[in-house]
């Protein structure tokens, strides 16, 4: 592992500026410290108090997910995560991500100066800047709902779907439904494909061929529905299974605005079992997906990434929750 | 959840007779007590013990896997295992199982009888009875390279074979390697199913059919070489990628017995990386799986399921570990 000492010899300067970069003093430039950072990163440097965890800091970065009240998809996540850091002594820093920042610094470099030992993203795509370079970071790091290959210090955590969506077709197919319709969230997610397939294997498993005109790809936004509803209705779909809660509202709407009733015509599941879920009338029979568990599994992971036990992926049991948007055909 | 007193009525015996059988008091019959526990177990009873864990004790049931010495497959599985159980204060008992044990109690009977919060199964095949019988059980258990569907109560952890493989098969197509064969272990095996989709998958993601010819079911011992290794050798196999290292020692052995060298010849990887792999002549290029972590990974996992965090799958990074028995085609 890099020395203060080597990075003063690699970049031709004295060792004290080294350690005025990495430790944030005033007295040397911006320029310099972040020479003295980006350099420190890329020869492995790790400081002492990231080796030792003495300040045992990590933080949760937050980008494209709604998560300051009890109603959005992150909260209990947060909180779940929270629960689980603060029973080993682990202080935890919410941290909004947005492009800028990811342009400023590099993932690494942006770690090592703020002194946490991992982080746990959320909401990241694959398109991000970061999550580009988690194919080299050495930071601990878990990601919800992304898989990043051949990287001991990432963790994948996320529900299993496809025992939550094979849960859900049984339902349905009890309720005598074999024209059943999945709409998804958007495409080029790695748990949109995963759903997908899920869905796929789940209705062949349940002898029912699945037909392509009953298949879409949306958003993970209750507008999306009136894009796939009037085709799945006119392929004659007595069912919709929904990528979210807040899709399958959007999709009961559009469904009332047909003329059509949920359950009586048509079904709808949805996932996740967001608060609105229970809320909405009818309420919405769904997939579950337990956030404060997701948040607890979260921190285990990063826990076990920290200390070098790699785990590559958690998935949790997801739970199949019967309300009353889905009925016999 | 039932209480004594429900359980008294339901026997239509005194409470102090059911529990003396719960507690296993001498001065009631064999088959009182028997009867005492089945219905206990069936109504869903968990002794207070059970509920408060106040004893904190789990135990590893092993069948069919060696695990007394270092060089055997299990033994620092148990010792990873009891590294981070002894981190929580739970006390650990080793307990190999077999079939008559099995006959004799219910899994969940035993697991009541003997005051265990979960179970550790390692070893198990999906033809045991008590692997059987874990669809129902209430017990949180972990099994390794086993997965049990729709049973909150029980999760897998294992090594992530599919990285694993395409690391192997990476290795081998840049040493210009294209008839790979693979020995598989024993059919009918979860571990072995995955291993063998795996296989073919990264030989169509490297541009190979893989071919029937060089694809075969064994065991998880060296003699189950002789039966396949010679239809591998006919049919051009350059490589031959084993299941398990001691797979690989007898396919080396054997062929050697050809006339044939490994490496110039013909490239061997195994599969575990135990200490055979570094120990044989040639040494042995092997996909690892981190036994300490394995253990270590599973008695989180049984803890988080102890606390009701329902975790399905825990999979770990598989590690690729060049060594002397592969080179240039």
């Amino acid at each position: 592992m890099a020395t203060i000492k080597d990075i003063a010899n690699k970049l031709g300067i004295a060792v004290s500026t080294v350690s005025k970069g990495l430790n944030g003093a005033s007295d040397i430039s911006d320029e310099m410290r972040q020479l003295v950072l980006d350099t420190a990163v890329e020869m492995g440097y790790a400081s002492k108090k990231m080796r030792t965890a003495n300040t045992r800091k990590v933080c949760i970065l937050i980008e494209n997910m709604d998560y300051e009240n009890v109603e959005q998809f992150g909260y209990e996540i947060i909180v779940g995560f929270k629960l689980s850091a603060a029973r080993r002594h682990w202080e935890v820093s919410v941290v909004p991500a947005n492009l800028t920042m990811q342009s400023l610094d590099k993932y690494d470099t942006y770690m090592l100066k703020n002194g946490y030992s991992g982080a746990f993203l959320l909401g990241f795509t694959l398109h991000d800047d970061w999550v580009k370079q988690l194919g080299k970071t050495t930071v601990p790091t878990v990601l919800l709902d992304n898989y990043i290959e051949r990287n001991n210090h990432v963790g994948y955590v996320g529900t299993d779907s496809d025992e939550g969506i094979d849960l859900a077709v049984d339902h349905l197919r009890s309720l005598g439904h074999t024209r059943i319709a999945f709409l998804n969230g958007s495409k080029n997610s790695m748990v949109s494909e995963q759903r997908h397939q899920a869905f796929i294997n789940s209705m062949m498993k349940h002898g029912v061929e699945p037909d392509e005109k009953l298949m879409a790809y949306g958003y993970y936004v209750p507008d999306c529905a009136k894009d796939h509803v009037p085709g799945f209705i006119e392929n004659g779909a007595t069912a919709i299974m929904c990528a979210s809660d807040l899709i399958a509202t959007g999709v009961i709407t559009e469904v009332v605005k047909h003329g059509l009733r949920v359950p009586e015509d048509i079904s709808v599941i949805g996932f996740d079992d967001l608060p609105i879920a229970s809320q909405f009338v009818p309420s919405i029979t769904t997939i579950r997906q337990d956030r404060i568990d997701l948040g607890k599994s979260a921190f285990l992971l990063l826990d076990g990434l920290i200390h070098n036990v790699t785990i590559s992926k958690l998935l949790l049991r997801a739970k199949f929750i019967q309300r009353e948007s889905t009925g016999r055909t």
